[in-house]
């Protein structure tokens, strides 16, 4: 397994592999890889001829104040795991090499990008499709991975892909969750044991919400309503949003209806959580 | 020679070659070709296996109020012409192939879209590069090719092209002159005889700002004024700008070094006409 710092060599050595016929499957990471990442990287694997796994702690897509500082790194460990795998490739590159002097070009998908997170993190969703954008120019991947736990990031990246006709196939991939149900994330490292037995609370929340879902509740004000009651019954737990969206466009609907998300984030002390649930209506 | 009008049938031709080994230049005009398009098809042809001609009346591009509608086509002129070109394959989608419902992603290089043509048309560069992007990714070329009439658009695709770690080598082209001066351009045909004749003062302006920066002037301020102070001796003409900027970042510059532009925009009656002029000072 090669680990590769420039644009210039990775571009040079996967050229090579399509050159010679070979698919490429690519898996854009923050490092810190957890269970989550592990199973998009076996995907990758069973689907291509080579993987190649992007860890970039991208500081376009964090917010003035937020945790790029502290949002945590741990190469060797990541490379050690990537090794298992039989990843073929880590790119792994600087700041620097990523937005040198005079970088001034962003890619931004509108309306998708404006709610949920976008509301709390408005330029978030331009910084990853900025970088997801180059992972690909430089990758040149035929199918790329991505976690369903992100499920806004998921979609704008798929209609990013569709509206500039970049030639990837995006496979979203299943939350992983530990054993009581919180959903795997590299931030949950920022959690203290309180803290840790709190964020539960979101995984709960949504159950219920799936029970009531599965009962046949289709109002969506009510379904909000029953879903913060449960949130709030934690008291280390701050509410950002819970909110149910059309899955496609991430817009509010006013009543469950063919594909909806159940999206909610959630500040547990000074981390930001979030979780979802697809929920599709039987007709 | 084809004519396709599908992304999905271009890329499908366009893979095949690839596969084949063969190189591709592309040429993305919005039709209605004149010389300066000529002479950009043939240096791709001059340079590639194979050339793309893409034509396409970019609606992003135009703002409220602009010429969307009245712009000049003529696709079977313009086939004709590229078939003696020996050009491969004609790209000619719909506004509604390349922008389909729901299409929510724009690409946008800050900063030097926002001087020069980008003050009085403030979403023009945008819809360039959203429109550039999409078209990188339908021919995957490995040249494209611009005209240096449209610097700003050059400049600009340059550094998208570098930014996003696009794999196209961009190629800007020498402007092509009517024996009088005037750039060539799709537009001179909104122009009647009289406007035809006054439109000549966009040239003279630059070749008398040319020849005080061969005097050696490298005051900007005064450099401007004179350009001006000539293109206001002709009645029709009404300045939209005339401005010396940095020919890499197109922002203003307090000082003529190194490498700049002479930009300029002037209407003629309701037609809007653009031209310019390199200049590297000697060091």
């Amino acid at each position: 397994m090669k680990i590769l710092g420039t644009v210039q060599e990775t571009k040079q050595e996967i050229r090579a592999w399509k050159k010679a016929g070979l698919s490429v499957g690519l898996v854009p990471t923050m490092g810190f890889l957890h269970e989550g990442h592990l199973s998009l990287i076996q995907r990758a694997k069973k689907e291509n001829d080579k993987v190649v796994v992007s860890i970039f702690v991208n500081p376009t897509q964090f917010g003035k104040g937020e945790d790029l500082e502290s949002y945590p790194r741990d190469l060797e460990k990541d490379a050690q795991l990537c090794e298992a795998e039989g990843v073929d490739l880590i790119f792994h590159p600087t700041p620097e090499e990523m937005y040198p002097t005079g970088f001034h070009t962003y890619v931004n998908v509108e309306t998708l990008s404006e709610t949920l997170c976008g509301k709390s993190r408005p330029t978030h969703f331009r910084g990853v499709c900025t970088v997801v954008s180059k992972l690909f120019h430089i990758a040149a991947p035929d199918r790329a991975y991505f976690g369903q736990k992100d499920a806004q990031q998921l979609a704008i990246v798929k209609r990013m892909v569709r509206d500039l006709d970049f030639d990837v196939e995006v496979i979203g991939c299943p939350i992983i969750r530990e054993s009581d149900g919180l959903a795997k994330s590299s931030r949950n490292t920022y959690l203290n044991e309180e803290q840790r037995r709190a964020a539960t609370v979101l995984h709960r929340a949504l159950l219920y919400g799936e029970t009531l879902l599965r009962q046949g509740q289709r109002d969506v004000t009510q379904l909000e309503r029953e879903i913060r009651a449960q949130i709030e019954k934690e008291p280390l737990a701050q509410i950002d949003y819970v909110q149910i969206v059309d899955a496609l466009s991430m817009q509010p609907v006013p009543k469950v209806e063919e594909e909806i998300l159940v999206a909610l984030a959630v500040r547990i002390g000074n981390t930001r959580l979030i979780d979802n649930l697809m929920f599709t209506t039987e007709n």
